[in-house]
């Protein structure tokens, strides 16, 4: 099975409903709905569901319970940042294996209360169940937009392509500690209209030809600026493989993919951001893209990048 | 472990926020959003996440990918019909195990959406990941509030307690192909106030004792009045178990228990439903639970009921 393959015929295949302007393919869907006695136009729910499952997204064999409900809640955090969506609530269904303490239960939620707690964002309701198997968790979150949320599909020609912080070697142990992108993107998106928004969980390499796929644009990337991570970097130096080959490929960054119009650069420097905030390319009308090297040369852009389907068997 | 220890830690512990009126402890959580540019006070979603997990839930030496997605929707819009909440938007998390192809999954979803579509309910997004693990299944369901929810806390007492169609058995086929009861509730709803209400997952045993402790009140329930189902009368006649008991402890009957005025009784009567609608017994102020026999004699509420945790170790 391919996760692609299955969410492009979910989304061939689903209804149009008139209160769900935003269904299957971005990184959070939108659902309006009504208050009691309102006779309002409703309001914009922004919604996910993301998955961590033992030895999949986390491992515990290394890793604790509270870890693994920390990133569980972050991933889902990371949609929310991708769409500047300002998340409001968290929903948590976890199947124990067999043997599970109340307490490791408490451990687990403890890690996913640390991880909402730090965006007001409580945790409103849980599922929880015990099995012969391991360790499953389910995150739902949502959200809601202070500004229209930011979708995959805007990316406009001309545009300015951008990344915060830096990517590759997340392995290493920052795929379990990161901080989802939700101020910086709610900040960036105050000052500047972001015309196109993903968080990069599979890797640039896959990432970005969803964003343009989206948008119906290409691209040109600039090798040299991509922002490589000192794991990337620590990573190549044993396996053979180069830190950019890492960077672009290795998934898990949970950094900001988004396109802007060049003139608003400036004002996203003088937000002050403590995260780095570096332009890659640029987005063209032809819809391809490449990859530019330090002379200059177009190359054919890397396949592959983080696909848990394919790599994670 | 025990889901009841854990969800009261968690109910104990989680700290109060402004934006969310109902927290943990009530089949669905609400969560207040705003709209963007939204000046008004804004709109309460309810929410709600539910498993269903192979081997615990349903059995894929037996059962259908189709009736799997079916139930775990049909489990989740339960919990939407026992707030009498509108359900808007399903999201579902799937983890496959290891071999699953493209048309295993959409034969899922197709189970998933012919639950959710019968309610004007489209599943909105997904998650998916491949595991050497069996097929587990997260739903979450959002819905909107046509009146004021209604809670497991507002049982008054001198209420009738009432429950809708027949209970007991469902194990012989009717814990994979009933139909929430989101009609009826609401139905109910718009003609009479309903002071509490819950679903039946756990079996009377079990869940009534939730709804008046959430309520502080007690009750007397006459034993000859509960609607047994067939399919109890049919278990009993093999396993030497009382159809009654069976009526009481089997669980995921997913009907409605509610209490209203007495005098609101006529008023639902007169709705027509297709589903029985049944006066078991009535709310008292005396913080006990009774089951009355045909004597008019009180004898003690049976212990146990449904409980994945422990009965399906």
């Amino acid at each position: 099975m391919r996760e692609n393959d299955l969410l492009a015929w979910l989304a061939a295949n689903a209804r149009r409903h008139a209160h769900v302007p935003m269904g299957i393919g971005d990184d959070m869907a939108g659902v309006v709905i009504q208050g009691h006695g309102d006779g309002s136009g409703g309001v914009l729910a922004l919604l996910k569901i993301d998955q961590a499952l033992d030895r999949v997204h986390f491992d515990l064999r290394e890793h604790t319970l509270r870890q693994a409900g920390l990133k569980a809640v972050n991933r889902c955090l990371s949609d929310c940042a991708a769409m500047a969506c300002r998340p409001r609530a968290i929903l948590i269904a976890v199947a124990f294996p067999q043997g599970a303490s109340t307490e490791m239960g408490q451990e687990l939620f403890l890690g996913c209360e640390s991880a909402a707690g730090a965006f007001e964002c409580p945790v409103v309701g849980g599922d929880t169940a015990v099995w012969d198997q391991r360790l499953a968790i389910t995150v739902a979150a949502m959200g809601e937009s202070p500004a229209a949320p930011v979708r995959r599909s805007g990316a406009v020609v001309g545009d300015a392509i951008v990344v915060t912080g830096r990517v590759g070697g997340s392995i290493l142990g920052r795929h379990l500690t990161f901080t989802p992108r939700i101020a910086e993107a709610q900040a960036i998106h105050q000052v500047a209209a972001i015309h196109a928004m993903m968080d990069l969980s599979d890797g640039l390499a896959q990432d970005l030809p969803r964003l343009l796929a989206a948008s119906g644009v290409g691209a040109v990337v600039e090798a040299s600026r991509i922002p490589i991570h000192p794991d990337a970097h620590t990573l190549a130096r044993t396996d053979g493989q180069t830190a950019l080959a890492h960077a672009l490929a290795d998934g898990e960054d949970y950094e900001l993919l988004l396109t802007l119009a060049p003139a608003d650069i400036a004002r996203i420097q003088a937000l002050g951001l403590a995260v780095e905030f570096t332009v890659i390319g640029t987005v063209t009308a032809q819809r391809e893209l490449w990859l530019q090297d330090e002379h200059g040369t177009l190359q054919s852009w890397p396949r592959g990048g983080w696909e848990y389907e394919s790599d994670h068997p």
